[in-house]
This record gives C-alpha cells, structure tokens and sequence, in this order.
C-alpha cells in the first residue's frame, strides 16, 4: 500500500486528514501524521484505521530521511520557513512533496533537479495561496481559448468571522494567525496598475485607499492592496494587462478604523518599547501622543485623529479597552505591534461557537469580438466549527487533493511548481466543487475598475 | 615647520582654510590640501604662501600613507564613510585626527589603540554635530557646578535660508545636501522623553508634531523631532532627565507642507518606480493618486490630502511645478526620494546672491536651591556670500580651532571622542565667539515642555 506522510498536526490540518483518512478506504493508501508532539498526531488521526501517528523531529536530519524514505509522498504543513529543508531530503530521496505555501527563491532554486529527477514539488495549492490561482486561471485560460484579450484582473481574499458569529463593532476577528493581521501590508509600498498606470500606496495610506465588494446574500465587504499585486504576472501571462490588482478583504469600516492603529504607530514591528513588560493599556496608548500635563489621554487621541464624539471609530477603540489603566502588556521588549497583538487577542478571539468565512472575489475584464465585457467570480466558504473551519477546509481540501492525485500520477508534470496548469487545477477545481467550494459567476458589461467608488482617501 | 593635512577640498572647507591659512602665519605652520581632484584644491588654497594643493586618492592606501606619513595632524573633510580608511592610517602612522562626522561604529573601535597610542581622534567636532554639543555641556556643566539638578534638556538646529533671501512660500531652500532633507527622519521612529514618558513618533506623523520656537529678532521657527534624541543622554550625563528632545529647525508651516509628500509617500526611498526617466512630474504626482477616468490630478491630490482652494498649501504645491506634464524625472530606476529630490532642486536653489543661516536653540530646564529655573540659549549665524556660508563657517571654525589646539598640545586628553568636555569646549567656544558665534542667554522660570503648545496635530 502506498504512503502519504502529512509532516504537522497543527488545528489547521484537521480538514486534510480527515479527508485523507475518508479517501484511503477507497483508494487504498495509508497516512503517517508527525509532529514533534506525538499527542497532537494521535489526536489528529482519531483512531482511523488507516492512520499512525508519529513523531518526528525535522532538525533532526537522520529521524526526517528515515521518515521521508519509507513514505511515497510527503505533505508539510509546517511554517514556511520549514519547508526547504523537507524539500531538500524529499529531493534526495525521490519523493514528491505537497506545501500551501509561496515558493521561496530557496525552493525555487531546486526546480531544474527537481525535474531531472523527475518529481513534483507541488506548493501554493492551499486558499491564498492556491484556490485563487486555479480558479482565476480556470477563467483566463477559457476567456483566451474562446479569443478574448484580459484588459483587467482583480482578485481578493480575506478570512473573517461568519455573518452568525459577527458580533463585535469591527466585524472582525481573529481566525488564523494574528501576527500576520497586525503587520499586514509592512515591508514595502503597495504596487499595482490600474488601466495601464503603475500605482504605489505606502503603507501609512494603505487603509485608506479601499475599494467596495458586493456578494450577494453576504452584503458589502472592502478590501486593501496588497503589496505584490504584480507577483503573477508573468505566470498569469497578464504582461500587457492594464490593471491588476490583489486585495485583502474586511467588512466595510475595518480599514478605517484600523487606519488609526496605523497612524498611531502601534502597528510598527521595527523598535522595542522602554518597559513593555510593566506598561499599561494606557499607557501604550499615551506613548504615541504628545506629553500634557492636564489633558487626558481621551481627548488627546481624539485631538491627534480627529475622532468626533460620534464618531463609531471612537466606540471600536472603548471596545477593545484600550484606555484601560489596570491591564499591562506584559511582554518583556515588545515592538508595538507585539504589545497591539497582546491587546487585541483578548478582544478578537474565536469563541467556542464562533463560526469562519473565507471570502474571495475575482473579476475579470476582457475584450472579445470587439466588445468589452466582465466576469465577476465570488465564493464564500463558512466553516463549521472550530475544527471544520473555513480556512482548514479550503487550505486542506486542495492540498489533499492534489496530493492524491499525484499519488495515482493524475498529476505527472515534474518541477517546482504551482497549480496554474488545467490539468491540474481542472480536475482539484472539480472535486472542490464536490465538497461545497463553489464559485459563483456573474457576466456583466465592462465596468473598469472599481465602479462602485472606493476613492476614499 | 609643523604641517596640518586638509582631506578634502569641497565647499564646505572654505572658511576651514581660510581660517588655517591666517592662522599659520602666527602659529607657524603649514597646511597642505588634498582632493581627488587638484584642481578644486588649487582652487581653495587661493595661493596662499602656506598652503600646497596636492592630488590624492584615499582608496589607493600607498598614497595615502605617503601623504599622511609626512604631515602632524590630520583633517578629513570627506563624506562620513571615508573617514575609517583615514583613521586606521593615521593610527598606523600615529596621527591625529580631526572630523566633523558622527563617530561611527568603526571609529569607536579604534578607541583603545588610540588612546594607548597617546592619539587624539577628535570627531563630532562641526556644527551638529558640534557646536551643540559644545554649547550645550557648557550650560548643562554650569548649572551642574552651581549644584543644580537638570530636568530638561531640548535642542534645536537647523540650516536655512538667510531671511533677507527668504522669499518662498515654504521659507527655504537647499542650503546642504538635498538628500539628507528629502530622507529626513527615515529609518526608525523617533524616540525621547517628555516629563518621564517616552514617546515615539512614527515617520508618516513626524511633520504634524512640531514644535514651536521663537527667537528675538527672527520671529518664529518650529522643530520636528530627530530619531536620536536619547543618543548623547548617557554622554551628557543626563541618564535621570525627565524631557530630552532634539529636534531640527525649520520656518513655521514648512513641516505641514512637507507632510503632504510624506502622506502620498513622495519621500519613500525603498523601491525605485517604473519608467521614472521619462516620466514627468504631473506623472510622478498621479502615480500616488486613485485612478480616475475623468478626475484630474489636480482634484485628486486636494481631495486625497483634504485641501481646501484656499489653503496655502496648495499654494506651495504650484510653486514647485509639481503639476508640470511636460518636465520629465530624467533618471533612470529613481526612487520617489530622488525623483522628489530632483522637482526640489529646481525651484529650493540658493541664487549666487543668496545667504544661508544657521540656528540653534537649547532650553535647559533644572532644579536648584527648591526653585525650577529654565536658561533658554540660541544661536544665529548668517551667511556672508556663497563661499562663506553659516554652514562653512560654523563646521570649519571649531574644526579648525580644534585642529590647531591639538596641533600645539593645549587639548591632549587621547581617544576617539567628541566635544563635550571642560577642556575642550571652553577654549574653543571662547575662540567662536570672537568670531561671531555667539550664543545668547535667557533665564526664566521653569516654563517645561513646550509651552508655546505645538500639539499642532
């Protein structure tokens, strides 16, 4: 019987294993689950006929080969930092691999053995990355085999709290890793076009220049550029594209209000702060606004953003208890974004009832017979617990997918690679579609960028 | 004959030689000057009988042995960078050494070889770093020496144009390097002490937190905060301050104005633009704006930055040419820094007829006998020409008396240091003032920080 080895038993596993475990019955294979905590492998099989749990120290180079070479495929689903140094054994072993995760310029860099060697290294096959690569591709290949030219793509993506469990003034909460949400769009200025113009938004403005969604059923959300909106071009073949553009979704007034963290400086992850451990909510706060002997640090916040006394802005930040003079940070030597990170998991997160959505929206523009038209393609995924979520069905699902499919050598072309190719996102599309991962699309004339007007400074 | 060696015959070493040249007659010694280029050092030199123009490369390390080998001090009058090359040679020779830079990393390791060698590397020895440096520990000294307890120190310099040359609408021009102006305050928050709370301000708010500072007989200035304000705190013995702020100077409402380049992020140095060479300035401009099919830029950029018509800082905007679309960037892969840097140096030009200024400002706030006390002291040094400049003259005099000082053993405490002992800054703030650089004092009671109330947010 062949082997699939899934290398992390992490929360957002649950979803691959049990759809790996279903699918081992019929098409007879067994999985390994390792983890560097056996426990968290033995839960996750859940006693399955089909599955061992192992455990597996991946620094550990002779325990990751023993490991990788009694195995026929290997799925990590480790950070990605991990991911070069499994490659690496996967490569000298002959074994091909499977990753949610952006092909980093190490990986990359394996791709002519990986081939000579006749293998897959199949990665970016998650949500974002991943489900937003085959069905943006499954649309632009069909608009260019029936002869229309792409003049747009746009493509958005965001995970939040499901409509039911949406129930604090941010419409937001935390529902995969929050380090990412606090420093979102950090690092570099946001780079786009937009009919034909190259346009750059730093980072300070980024909350700021949002464009509006509609989803039907689900209302109106927003999103924000991301900073590598022209990454794919190149693998899209979207080199004469006149706008492109990739975006974060929130629900509307997120942005905004997080603008003010932002302008604050309580999202920069660049410095530490003098006695983090000890400072208190309040004090964190009054640390980016100037020094008054009488003023309150109340009245100074709303001075520095302009937040009128009916403004909701000012409601968000009371809910969060910013202005608490009890709790402390307490993190020794924490940046900003830390200590933000610290005050907004008390507020931000899941309960045990709360539910997630993952949103994503694409839309095509095109030229075809001499006429300008445009597809709209939506899919909302909500998840079902906190097991079943979202995010671990819509990053599981593909990943397992695929890993099956190259298993039975459904997928046989070699190489580095992410799923961009029909025969490959066809066929995962497909069996997606099986399991409630639908896109909805809507034809509409041309509408250029974003006609409902999100010029909102 | 003893023989001070100038490295470096840019324009701002005019008063430098100058001074050395008058000096050597009574002093008795000669001066040779260096350049890359002979021709500028002819130039500088001006025939006088004590001076040698030499040519002279400081990366081929023969030749600067040779040149280094056959004089008694040296002065390095070159950008910041050079100046380790020069130190680890003068050690090697057992030079002294003088520069008007920060003491960099590099240079601070040479310390203990310098001092067991008996050398003096002086350095932070121009105007700011400097004068300040100088002015300041005189006054901080005193107060300390009258038994005194300092509460407050905050100090202010700027460069800008002369007022009888002040004539547009942002009170300023060029009258150092551009670029340092155009990357003010990059690369970290800004960082100090107001009343016992650290504060920080992040880059995108720096231009909306200033200062207000007001000096007799010149009207009104504000300061934005520098990065370092807590550098010299140990240095100057302050550890238990309660405000420490240093700030650089500029004329009021020139930093509200220059925020607008901030907010569209005109400033950001990190990534160059597409096409930069031929785009032009209106261009450039629309680049940081929302695409619109029928808006024009101009309204976009009032809307984006909230500018009312008749807001002065529209007013501002037109003067640069900002708006031009047919004045092209003219360089290759430019960053928005440069490519601002270029719009700015067309119009922030000092004529031929034009005079630079110089200011400083320190406020000391301190406790003495039960009563708090505040000494205000400020600093005013115009321009004569375009050769003698305030900044040519305020970095070359204390560079220059300080060269001779060592030079004749009257300051010979060894090791890589700066100018904030008795010993040094006496003598030579005694000599400054002779000739023109005079700081004036003003005591009142303790007024603390900022009380003009530059909350200008």
């Amino acid at each position: 019987m062949q082997q699939i080895l899934i290398i992390g038993a992490g929360k957002s596993t649950a979803v691959l294993i049990r759809y790996l475990s279903e699918k081992s019955l019929e098409e007879n294979f067994t999985i390994s689950v390792a983890d560097k905590e056996l426990s968290l492998a033995k839960k996750a099989i859940k006693n399955h006929q089909n599955c061992t749990a192992i455990s597996f120290d991946i620094f550990n180079a002779e325990n990751r080969e023993q490991h990788i070479a009694s195995t026929d495929i290997v799925i990590s689903m480790l950070p990605a930092r991990f991911h070069i140094e499994i490659a690496k054994t996967c490569l000298k072993l002959k074994k091909n691999l499977v990753t949610a995760s952006y092909i980093s310029k190490e990986m990359k860099a394996l791709n002519a053995e990986v081939r000579k060697a006749g293998l897959i290294f199949m990665n970016e096959i998650g949500v974002d990355p991943g489900i937003d690569h085959m069905s943006a591709m499954q649309v632009i290949d069909r608009i260019r085999d029936a002869g229309g030219k792409m003049l747009m793509f746009e493509s958005f993506c965001g995970g939040l709290v499901a409509p039911e469990s949406d129930n604090n003034l941010w419409n937001y909460k935390f529902t995969w890793n929050p380090r990412n949400v606090v420093v979102a769009g950090q690092g570099g200025v946001a780079k786009f076009i937009q009919e034909g113009k190259y346009k750059y938004i730093p980072y300070h403005r980024l909350f700021r220049r949002t464009e509006f969604l509609d989803i039907e059923g689900y209302g109106r959300f927003e999103a924000y550029a991301n900073r590598n909106s022209l990454d794919y071009r190149e693998a899209y073949g979207l080199q004469d594209i006149l706008t492109l553009y990739r975006g974060t979704v929130r629900r509307v007034g997120y942005s905004r209000a997080w603008n003010m963290f932002v302008q604050l400086g309580m999202t920069d992850d660049s410095f530490t702060m003098e006695d983090s451990e000890h400072m208190t909510h309040r004090e964190f706060v009054n640390s980016f606004l100037p020094y008054s002997p009488t003023d309150s640090v109340e009245l100074k916040l709303r001075h520095n953003l302009k937040i009128d006394q009916d403004d909701i802005m000012w409601e968000k930040l009371l809910e969060l208890d910013l202005f608490n003079n009890k709790k402390t940070i307490a993190i020794r030597n924490a940046t900003p974004a830390q200590a933000l990170q610290k005050i907004l998991e008390e507020k931000w997160q899941l309960s045990s009832e709360d539910k997630d959505m993952i949103v994503m929206y694409h839309k095509f523009g095109y030229q075809l017979n001499n006429e300008e038209k445009q597809i709209d393609s939506t899919m909302v995924c909500l998840g079902k617990d906190q097991t079943e979520t979202a995010m671990a069905k819509t990053v599981g699902l593909p990943v397992g997918i695929a890993a099956i499919k190259i298993l039975k050598k459904e997928i046989n072309t070699p190489g580095v690679q992410l799923p961009i190719h029909k025969e490959i996102y066809e066929p995962i599309l497909k069996e997606l579609q099986e399991n409630g991962i639908i896109f909805k699309e809507k034809k509409t004339n041309y509408l250029g960028y974003n006609p409902i007007g999100g010029v909102s400074n």
